[in-house]
């Protein structure tokens, strides 16, 4: 175990220049909220590739072993003689009132004070309560980080008796083992869960995204579904018929088709990341893409089941077939009134840009809904139950919402905030890319804009100056009906670089038709998770003269 | 007239610290569009009111009379031998196949060329073809300016035949004669037509703004109209019937009641103006109220008249009751499917708080479209129909647009942009007032902050380091429905002074539920008509030791 935490660390110093102290490595990756969200650890490595293959490749070939070495070695190497316990011990210590233990390879903590600060929420720490921590930092790999192991060693109350401290004997199958194929091309921000975006360029190629390169953004392994026994579950109201819909059922509603951005809310977090340290993934300018969805309309699959609009406050939840190994499935919610609304077009999605969805993307059914921010259009829906409260899920509650640059984890109230339902004002530059040199006389500038809720982007302004004077771009996109424009815009401007111009501060910044405008900078947007980063966005390149 | 003349000149002077070359006088004024929205001429007095009161005073004096003198005296001046014409032949050029010549005091000009570049409209100019045109510029008082007639002198052919040169026979009544009395608190920006807001600590003093300092924006006159006689003309569908409603006819309509905000799309236009000239009333904060509304539901009345919502896009017309001496109105529309949709909660207002409408507010009837920008809120509704167009009123296609900060006078082009409807997320500080000096100790910090299109105002983020830290101020309003929340929020921070804090650079700004945040600077959303001036609103404040 000893080698193979040597060889741990040698490789991981050879493949990602790896600097001490350790706690770097925790830099843009620590989680509270993001124990839902493993990702692979990002240490800055801006482009440099080989880097980065190398740390895949480690970590691919060594897994889920580093966690188990690094703490067979803390526990050889300890000096003193700790308490020692059964694993009978250990299991009898699952409640506030026995205390509350865990393991890690030999060693024995007490988390009882630990579990209600457990950033993941409480009830996701009691799943290991009494045994293993290993089955579950299996599947929310941001657990496994020098940070996380040093605030667990402050718990440490002993380690398993010798002839209890074997490596668990559960089997630790990976769960993401049957997660697709990916596109080469895109950008991973983290393998498990897979969280991936298109390279800038690719994605303003075309205005309809093409599915192997659309941004994917996922919580939990993708669930293998059989389209010949799947069913989605629509709860019927009170006293009414619940619908246990096969895929030819729903085809058998009208079929709907509408073109819809997605984005997720955490874009363009990277640059928030620049201001001040948040948790998430570190996304640039790629978490968004736009497809032809075509399924059912919510409205109508709700009204087969007897739903009706009501009077009071409603909301219909999503579940996702993805889950964890506990059953705990991926869930959001929407307003009953978008929901019911066919100018709205929600849609019980099977087609993106015809074809059959691709797993990534929710096979065989996912949840769509246009002018909402990503985390909604819920991926392998399985149950849609319409509830007088939000959902009570993890990302519905507790992440996704926008809080004040003032309020850090110490402070952070998740119920003061409303969840994220509709997007504001967005757009980004795609070329040239930040730090490019570029020919001098002329310069194209191109990207994208979008807003949530329908609203029309009409205008979008590009400087070259860094935002002291503006030259409002083209615009190019199919025609959206008034307060439907779902989709974006792609823009292009092509501008003279004025003669000796060393360099460009180029800024791009877009109204919507309600005349909402970006702001101009990212601190005072600044949120603790990195969310709604919308500032002007700029790129600085050189002018070779 | 030369002895009027020079009283005009030196009162001019006394009064307003006036100052050469004349065009000083245009800096805020001069119009174009504004050619419609005549105005108190502002001078940039920033709370010199001696000498505001003085222009007052003296304005209320000469009135009319000033332009005349000027004429006369220019007239007189004239060295050289111009043509003489008569008032036939004058008046036998009103077409452009004859040329189109007009006349002002004893001068002829030939304007056949400006029709089309008449910032009013070729049709507004059309209107004096063949004779005068002061019974236009009584109107408009906006004309009777010097950098008005130096553009005039351009098109001079010559002068009337003494015989014709008297004062122009046509009684020239003042149009605002009989305008109502308003409330001295009121900040006057213009007097003719009347425009007005409330001193900034009164407005955020109630969440119900009192009717009479609610804030008055007209274009016109206002019209004396008798409720007995009143008529509301519902343009029926092509084949149906139309409807003209009386009082009585209006109140049998489900009486419906909503509590609104209102606000010129100018508000504010005083902090675009510091970054550069722009056309319009010189609003400060206060060209936002809100009041509660009754009156029957647009949809109700237009249902009644067989209309209903089309698969194609269409627009309901209104037409005030207000016109000037050729009958032209006011005129707005919005999109038919906000008029037919009985959430979005368009009114025909009869009631203000309770109270029959006041004169200043629309008596009998105005429209009242919850979220949207004041212009679409008709006053003395008189017309209604549905277009398929939006109206083609001045108002609606050549006025309350948003356009870059590189868009100009020379280089605008309306069509381009879209009419404002929805308005975007807005707040302002009203307590404390910039440039007060407050205890040290703690500060109170008071305002308001709303949002367009029915999006709630979620957090108010104040500043008292200029934008570098930030407090979440507290809230306080009436409870609304979501995607409805029409009216304000007032905010309240109270906070401590830093010990041996000098000053405070406050700053507030407020977030909607769509997230949208304001911009953090005026000059790069300047635009020409300083309209949507809604960045971070700022207060310089001296704190005393």
């Amino acid at each position: 175990m000893l080698l193979l935490h040597r060889a741990v660390v040698s490789a991981l110093r050879q493949a990602c220049r790896f600097r001490p102290p350790p706690s770097r490595l925790c830099i843009q990756a620590c989680s509270t909220n993001e124990s839902f969200q493993p990702q692979h650890p990002s240490l800055n490595f801006s482009g440099d590739n080989s880097s980065t293959r190398g740390w895949r490749i480690m970590g691919a070939l060594l897994g889920f072993g580093t966690a188990l070495a690094y703490h067979d070695h803390r526990c050889r190497a300890s000096q003193e003689s700790p308490p020692l316990y059964t694993k009978e011990e250990v299991y009898s210590h699952r409640s506030p009132e026995t205390g509350i233990w865990v393991t890690l390879g030999c060693e024995v903590f007490d988390v009882t004070e630990f579990v209600e600060l457990h950033p993941g929420g409480p009830s996701k720490l009691m799943l290991a309560a009494g045994g293993p921590l290993e089955p579950f930092w299996a599947l929310y790999a941001i657990h496994n980080q020098p940070h996380v192991y040093e605030l667990l060693t402050q718990y440490k109350i002993g380690e398993l008796k010798p002839e209890d401290s074997a490596p668990p004997t559960l089997e630790i199958s990976d769960p993401y083992a049957h997660d697709p194929m990916r596109h080469p091309a895109l950008n991973v921000n983290s393998q498990r869960p897979f969280n991936a975006e298109p390279p800038p360029e690719l994605l303003t190629e075309n205005y309809i995204t093409p599915n192997p390169i659309f941004f994917t953004r996922n919580h939990l392994p993708v669930p293998n579904l059989d389209p010949d026994t799947y069913r989605l579950h629509i709860v019927g109201p009170p006293g009414g018929q619940s619908l246990s819909l096969s895929l030819c059922d729903l085809y058998k509603f009208p079929k709907h088709e509408v073109t819809v951005t997605l984005q997720c809310a955490g874009n363009r977090r990277s640059e928030m990341t620049q201001v001040k340290e948040v948790r998430g993934l570190e996304w640039r300018t790629g978490a968004i893409s736009t497809a032809r969805w075509a399924g059912a309309r919510l409205c109508d699959v709700l009204a087969q089941a007897g739903h009706q609009l009501s009077e009071n406050e409603a909301h219909v939840c999503f579940e996702g077939l993805d889950s964890d190994p506990t059953g705990t499935a991926y869930g959001a919610s929407i307003p009953l009134a978008r929901a019911m609304d066919p100018e709205a077009e929600v849609l019980l999605a099977y087609e993106m840009n015809g074809q059959p969805l691709p797993r990534d993307h929710g096979f065989p059914v996912r949840v769509v809904v246009p002018g909402v921010v990503g985390a909604r259009h819920v991926k392998w829906l399985g149950r849609v139950s319409v509830e007088p409260e939000e959902s009570y899920s993890h990302w519905q509650r507790r992440d996704y919402k926008g809080f004040s640059p003032s309020v850090d984890w110490d402070t952070v109230d998740f119920d003061s905030a409303p969840s994220i339902q509709e997007l504001p004002i967005q757009s980004a530059i795609t070329e040239p890319r930040d730090g490019e040199t570029i020919e001098s006389g002329e310069v194209i500038v191109k990207g994208y804009a979008w807003s949530g809720g329908g609203r029309a982007v009409i205008r979008v302004d590009v400087s070259l100056d860094g935002g002291l004077t503006w030259h409002a771009a083209d615009l190019d996109g199919e025609k959206q009906p008034p307060r439907k424009a779902w989709a974006w815009r792609l823009w292009q401007l092509q501008a003279s670089v004025p003669a000796g111009q060393k360099e460009l501060n180029i800024v791009c910044k877009a109204v919507d038709d309600s005349y909402n405008v970006q702001p101009d900078t990212v601190a005072p947007i600044w949120n603790l998770r990195g969310v709604l980063s919308n500032a002007w966005h700029r790129v600085h390149v050189h002018v070779t003269s």
